[in-house]
């Protein structure tokens, strides 16, 4: 029942596939005097403008006009409270009160440095023993571990992801919301690529803010920083091994 | 130049079309040890009783999964400002320091409680004088009148426009953001008559919450309410004529 | 080590003694033209009015100038995942990254439906196993029970602690967040009992919006209610005992 | 009635006098074991550390343990309309619904570009006309100007005084709401100096998460900007004189 394979699944449920178009039409009805209709037709060159400038200066509350749903199943309970600190966001969670990860639904997040795994199975059997004792659920639930899983559906707009993917990307983040979150930015390139062009942990995010304007930097291409150490404190020279490094967990959890 | 007319337009103008399912797979979710797929082909019947169920006990954050754009054209500043104090949204406002409101764009909002206009054409006059001389936009629309006219593109998710209709559909609010209010919910009950069947003033949210759960009450259809009076103070006999009223503003604007 | 008295400490450690007063003047500074100092001098009768009326009709956002700084020791991580869920308040989290709970400070919380515990024993074992093999801490706690210690440093304002107390001092909610509720309450009403004396669970919360306004309910005294219902199915006979049974949570713990 | 003095007023009314020390406790919580009372006796050199590397390293969250109340009179309903976008914060906004800003009451904002003042009063007097005819105040508002003058109670906590400052004393944002930005400022350096250190223009902000640690720089020392250039496009050796000509308003409206 209990293995290394990593079970959790990352998917993006819903958003809108114009949303892109909506974040720039926004960002432009700011500083014109036509309605929506108006823009309508703004050709995509245009859309792509408008959104690079509205990230390279800051100026995020456009981007909140588009949002996206994710299904995140299989994660541990650690990775989801953690996840629920993000309080730009909207949240449902799979309740151990109502739904018993018993059986097949017994999966907890065995961590890649693990060598074996003795624990989650005799606690299982002790969450079984106190419901057969009629324990309530929302109380046997308290021996369960900490790696058991569970599922969280989650809406986030694009100015909060943005800084989730800042803050969760980083090498420093803990490495399952980590995976979680690099699973995400792939979902959302995938549907919008120029709006998520910008994206990354802090490092490039804040590079943004301090180098030529003309001349943004992206995870697709690695350029020399301008910034002497990133947020966390990893000096100019070693920025880019890091976020490489920060990427490699997709492989280790395979 | 300057009419009793109402110029203002709501218009939605971005909305995923799934997500009246969106909320009610979420909903299930919390109580379900499956993924997302799994309730994919959940039927029209279930969604409303999930939906159902959610609004009558309050469990309102799965209504978070699923959000609205409208663009509001041609409000007059007293209400923007309303509007804005609303925290649990996304805006992005016509900015009168980059765009100018002159010639065909001066159209000024006329309470219906006029008589007769004087003073929007004479400070209009007064704002072309302090720009001929020279003085900044963002300086000369200090004298522009608390009616003039902008635009704003509004984000809001179900919940939230739940919590708007709640205090905006009332015959308290101001008449002007209160017709916004009534055009809104009209162009959200167009596209998910299920989602928000149970929207209204607040008097209608919480009757919903006191009384019997098998016949809740809506806008559609009148019921002797349990509630001996509204959050404002109208007793239980008045309550129905006052939401007639403050629908008939719609009536006055045309 | 391990043993069934509850290890939890709640504890108001912060916050402005002014709070009832700043409060007040903020709600009557919305109807008046005068500034801040004209209104220092409010008489007590005066102040409590003010937050009385503010309550009963709604007026929540006063609420939120006085502000409260708690300090929760010693509870579950099943607990502390639940308070996160509240996304207006501040929080700050003993870390198992980076403190481990080990030796005297590994005291997880014991339901008391438990009539033994067994599996929180083995299971620290088998965390200090891991340890001693060199698996980081933040991987090792993922074999650590959910009702592992830890400490949470909260703050909320007044208008959010009414919407945690509504929520979280109902019969419905989780035994143990329920139990720091209620002291969570009791801190409060000792340092502010004017502005914290229409706090309770929702169904005290939803009868004062629909009864007469001249005759509110509070917790201090029973009074027949006009709801029908409380907002979770409760009948309007039962809500009095219900009431009373979930307080009785402090008494189980002690 | 009308001068070109600029009438308003900003004075911070409620906080707590212990909020440096909050925040370091916090902040030291998240990796100690220990609760609340061992940490009450921090040597004011640790709380320095604590509340220096909290914001060096952008771990914003723990500063909003400490909240502040503003008390800002006589502004313009311009300037009140920007700041409520601020949404992380609460505001009591005075009504022109209930309350009339009549005779001694009128004293609508002159921008310091203006040579004259024309337009307000014969605003004034018309917006009497209106009462007079019996227009309701909240229609009658409708034609006096932008500039008139409001009164908002404002609490913000300390992380988003940070956000605050950082767009608001920029040269770019609008001269009197950064004429009220660098009062607060002043304010709450007068009673918490080492929590607010570090705050200024975003220029500032994002220096410090990008420069050497050991060497933050505040408004406090002129120091050589590793930035190439600030979030708003302004070159690195254009900076500091940007930041200098920013605060001079604060003399353009003596």
């Amino acid at each position: 029942m209990i293995s290394k394979a990593i079970p959790f699944k990352v998917k993006l449920v819903a958003y809108n596939p114009q949303g892109e178009l909506v974040v720039a039409i926004a960002a432009k009805m700011s500083r014109s005097r036509h309605g929506w209709e108006h823009h309508l037709d703004m050709p995509p060159q245009e859309i792509e403008t408008w959104i690079r400038d509205s990230i390279i200066h800051g100026y995020w509350s456009v981007l909140e006009h588009s949002s996206y749903t994710f299904s995140i199943e299989g994660i541990s309970r650690v990775a989801s409270h953690q996840f629920v600190r993000h309080r730009i966001a909207s949240y449902t969670q799979m309740s151990h009160r109502f739904a018993k990860p018993k059986d097949e639904y017994y999966k907890p997040v065995v961590p890649p440095s693990f060598k074996d795994v003795h624990g989650y199975e005799t606690t299982y059997q002790e969450y079984l023993r106190l419901l057969n004792q009629g324990v309530p659920e929302e109380d046997a639930r308290y021996v369960l571990p900490n790696g058991v899983n569970t599922n969280l559906v989650v809406t986030m707009n694009a100015r909060e992801l943005y800084n989730f993917f800042g803050l969760r990307l980083c090498t420093r983040a803990q490495w399952e919301i980590r995976a979680v979150a690099w699973l995400m930015l792939d979902e959302v390139k995938r549907v919008h690529p120029i709006l998520f062009r910008y994206a990354g942990p802090n490092c490039i995010i804040h590079e943004n803010f301090v180098r030529p304007e003309e001349d943004p930097v992206s995870l697709d291409q690695e350029k020399v920083f301008v910034s002497s150490r990133c947020i966390e404190g990893v000096p100019r020279e070693g920025i880019w091994k890091c976020i490489r490094n920060s990427r490699t967990i997709l492989e280790k959890i395979k």
